[in-house]
């Protein structure tokens, strides 16, 4: 039995249903039966993309709406079995410019929604969907779950009470919820307009469009999560009691130097230009430096592992582009 | 030099300021020649009470108003060398009930505080009061800085946003700001008509009353600060260079048991009974067990100590509400 079989019926709510993540995991669940309601604000500087759901538009609803507006989400959340909780704004420099968007959305809109849930649908179970950003810089690699959180920037301050409320609502009401701390995720249907939800989107872009692109501080360590993967983890998330309460690192194939990765992108690309620069002075007091992840955990207790390897995954996500560019400007 | 002598003729202002440590602050600072503002909602169910200021009264400036009001915030700060940020909403009980309030006066007013500061007022030093509620349930004792965060309650949650505002500010922004993370804090002015503040101001309201008084699970271990060595350390931690984007653990004299701390009020007070039971089971889920500070970080770095012993500061304690309980109920 495949992870998303045992939704078969079940009935699913997504938030941020129309973005890169949501739309991945919609697919996923409209395939193995579920009856699945994607809501999404369709804010033009966030995820949110019709055409990612256009295969699979008759066997989904959407709603357009916000996580902000309390009312929609009261009547929506009524009736599901699971919420995956995937809404959120993911610039960092958006979150330091309009800190209190941020605010509302990844922090006050959460609390919301828990709260809807305590006196609505308590039964509900939940995933968030968590960021390595709370880490911070980290004093250590690779990152386990028992690091510090020292968030560099205001997204990661709020995405880091976001998930606490997930894990306090578990804890105090029983509603049972879970978080995943995603590293970089790629792949198809991600935003590629700009750099808002990873800056792998807009290399991709600039590569397919035969524009070079810039790579900053090239030998900085990251690691990158194939979309189909982080899909998989949310399933085994939602699915799994063992996960109620927990928070799990989501980690990558392997860590690679950002040159490398400019690189894997050129060669999926068969051809592409980039120039390696220094860090923005303006961006260096939020940039974390190197990172992985150190996913040990959800292994241990999921039974999840990365299967995508990134020289795939990333091929893939340059073909889908290749193809579908047009869509995503 | 007194550590509150380099205070002399500085414009100070302190947010929760008619509270029980920021009117002890001030006394403090007024004492010292600081032009001291205090600002207070005067919300009755918090700390703010008119008498606290009684007999600094003609020495300070008095501005009532709410740190959530962004327009009367924005005044206020301006001209300000430094600003205690002790304002918050500080019962755990009713963050879980209102989650709300707590998160707009813990979370987003804190967030408005210091973008009102980077716009108006970037010199100014800040000194925020966190709490050791960011911590939740302690893993080992006593409890550093390098504990993890996993607060119990939407107030912790909101306060470790809050307080990593302050340390984002510092680091992205330069706005100088440090934050302490208190435990409990006890001493003359504190709000004994209920537990909102701590269940130390029950105790004594109801001892000096003749009333028995509750003390829950005897046996748990917790540290207590008496509030004159709480004030050293805020000034401390607002004067020293090395201060800032720091977090500093406040400790006590020495950890006691509830049990051991209800027979000290009763001595303090020349009589008194209490009863032991069992905590109660509604308020088990957020409660947080042993706990006790490790404050080696803020003896090392900033030469502080807690110098009134336990027992000596209740008797204070005890006494003063004797004589002026009247204006606490």
């Amino acid at each position: 039995m495949s992870s998303a079989d045992r939704f078969h019926g079940s009935r699913v709510l997504v938030t941020g249903g129309l973005g890169f993540i949501g739309s991945n995991l919609a697919a996923r669940l409209a395939g193995a039966g579920a009856e699945v309601l994607l809501v999404d604000s369709l804010i033009p500087e966030y995820g949110g993309n019709l055409f990612n759901v256009g295969e699979i538009r008759d066997r989904v609803s959407i709603n357009i709406s916000d996580v902000r507006d309390e009312h929609s989400m009261r009547f929506l959340v009524q009736g599901c079995d699971y919420l995956f909780n995937l809404a959120g704004q993911t610039s960092h420099m958006d979150s330091m410019s309009d800190p209190f968007t941020d605010l509302e959305i990844n922090c006050r809109a959460q609390l919301s929604i828990l709260e809807t849930c305590r006196r609505y649908n308590p039964g509900i179970r939940i995933v968030f969907a968590s960021t390595r950003q709370l880490y911070g810089r980290p004093d250590y690699l690779p990152v386990d779950e028992s690091h510090l959180l020292r968030p560099v920037d205001v997204n990661g301050i709020n995405k880091m009470a976001g998930e606490w409320y997930h894990i306090l609502y578990n804890n105090v009401y029983g509603i049972r919820a879970s978080a995943l701390r995603l590293t970089n995720t790629y792949g198809p249907r991600m935003r590629v307009k700009d750099a808002r939800q990873t800056f792998l989107g807009i290399w991709i872009r600039l590569a397919v469009e035969g524009k070079p692109f810039e790579v900053w501080d090239g030998d900085q360590l990251r690691d990158f999560t194939y979309v189909d993967d982080a899909v998989e983890a949310l399933l085994l998330a939602a699915a799994s009691e063992e996960a109620h309460g927990r928070v799990y690192n989501l980690g990558g194939d392997r860590p690679v130097s950002l040159k490398e990765l400019a690189e894997l992108v050129v060669v999926a690309n068969n051809g592409g230009e980039y120039s390696v620069r220094s860090f923005p002075p303006e961006r260096k007091p939020i940039d974390i430096g190197d990172y992985y992840a150190d996913d040990a955990r959800i292994r241990a207790e999921l039974g999840w592992e990365p299967r995508v390897p990134l020289a795939a995954g990333i091929a893939r996500t340059v073909a889908f582009y290749q193809e579908h560019l047009a869509h995503y400007l």
